[in-house]
């Protein structure tokens, strides 16, 4: 154990957010037959959930208009979440009507990224979750809340914790069963992550919090390191690393699944992922969506590569 | 503090190594003056201690086959060493001609690194070593040892703990005076750095020893801040994250300087560096080696960095 007084998990579940998070700010469309089959491979890997799409306006995010076609197009399998982003009632409405297992509400920890990215204050985001939380009443679905800028807002700067202690309050008392803590533009060192994790396992020891982070700054592995030996053990990831911010220009993407798994797998933690699958699935990326991704292992190998003996 | 048993320093000392260990396997000569203009720059950004070149045969790296005219054209500062790499007794008569600081002599912990990288096996270079520091005596400079492979090797995978007990015993025996323990080729986790570094530091509490990461699988980062939590005041780093190693292709470099002075910088540790002076120097490293660097932060900006509010 690294932190011997900590309870440092020996289990973690990984959510898989690429088809969503990753995709929507994609330059090109990925054709829906090839979503389909891409998320069918990722379901058999190990993954505990996956984000599938967005019920979003299709004017608002264009790559993910198929989210209906998508969604009832899978292959569902025992052990595996699918998770939608559902932006408004409306889109409640769509994505329970295929069947999914978790809705994942978004909303901003700060004004002005909660203006700039939703058109909305975190006031009236909270004022859409309960009328959505009340529309999700009897369905069995888990419902979900990701509160961006947790770690730091890209316009307004540093996001007091006692904000996001006060905004997670609200979130658990309007019903949401989870919470992600996002770090949304990579402004999350581990000394921070690890004060926020223990500040909210400690006053809500009961909820699911699981944590997202970018790897803007390269600390995206180093945050999950510090979230894990806090006790956190759910993480968001993304196949590749793709993802990113449209508001944060130059910054690579959110932290990379198969970077997550081998580094967690290397120190025993069981992932429940198959990483040899995973980093197969990982190893098709460039081809769907037409360019190199930041992941790390699917280039360089795992940790227990063994390179041949130079010829002298 | 993120582990409050473990005596996490306040303070940590960085030794840039860039300008030998990153221009080493460049495919092209830098000037001997762009170098001492390099060199001076870094020095003026509160590093603690630079590895300027070595003085190993010309034939072998002619990268660096400028390592006097360096040594000598770079202007000294007080507070930052320098140190060169010293492969051999005949190495070591021309470092000792040019008034360096310290001394850095490598080894691996296995066998196939040690004839791959520097025919010879540990043994042979502990031989050597006890010349070499034999020949150091009265000198003034200081002794590091830096043991290759300790956290694996890419071509016999495992290298056991107990072997690289044994050597910094070996090592500290023969009177080095400062050991510096290298994931030559990235295959670090945290865990195992953590053990590695609980362990060295239980039995040798007065010896400084170093902790060299490299990227390669992303867990720079995440393997530095282990090695913090342990008690680890001492890393080396490579600006822009140049480096890597001939016999891992593929592998990204060194763990970034700049990067991980951010990080360790945000979280309220004091690395003596002025960051933006160090993001200044690294912005000149493209023009300088002719291509782009794996370091982010140079990239995305700090953390602190705010971005204006999008139009509507």
């Amino acid at each position: 154990m690294l932190c011997p007084t900590a309870p440092c998990p020996t289990k973690i579940e990984i959510n898989e957010v690429a088809p969503r998070d990753g995709l929507q700010i994609e330059a090109r469309f990925v054709p829906t037959d090839d979503k389909i089959r891409w998320i069918d491979a990722l379901s058999t890997t190990g993954l505990r959930r996956i984000e599938a799409t967005s019920f979003t306006s299709p004017k608002a995010i264009p790559n993910l208009r198929d989210a209906a076609e998508v969604v009832t197009g899978i292959q569902r399998r025992a052990g595996v979440d699918i998770s939608v982003l559902v932006p408004n009632l409306k889109g409640m409405e769509r994505a329970l009507a295929c069947q999914i297992d978790e809705i994942n509400l978004v909303m901003s920890a700060s004004d002005s990224h909660g203006l700039a990215n939703l058109r909305m204050t975190p006031e009236q985001s909270l004022e859409q979750f309960a009328a959505i939380v009340e529309a999700s009443q009897g369905s069995g679905v888990f419902i979900n809340a990701s509160l961006s800028t947790t770690f730091g807002c890209p316009f307004e700067g540093e996001v007091p914790e006692t904000r996001v202690l006060t905004l997670v309050e609200q979130l658990i008392a309007l019903g949401i069963q989870g919470v992600t803590l996002c770090d949304t533009t990579g402004m999350a060192n581990p000394a921070q992550v690890r004060r926020l994790c223990d500040a909210v396992l400690e006053r809500w020891p009961e909820t699911p919090f699981t944590l997202h982070f970018h790897n803007t700054r390269g600390m995206g592995l180093a945050n999950a390191l510090a979230a894990w030996q806090a006790g956190i053990n759910r993480f968001d990831a993304s196949l590749g690393g793709l993802g990113g911010c449209p508001f944060a220009p130059g910054a690579s993407g959110n932290v990379c699944t198969e970077d997550l798994v081998h580094m967690f797998a290397a120190m025993g933690v069981d992932t429940g992922v198959d990483l040899d699958a995973l980093l197969d699935v990982a190893a098709t990326l460039p081809t769907l969506i037409g360019h190199d991704v930041p992941g790390q292992v699917v280039k360089a190998g795992k940790s227990s590569r063994r390179y041949a003996m130079p010829k002298r």
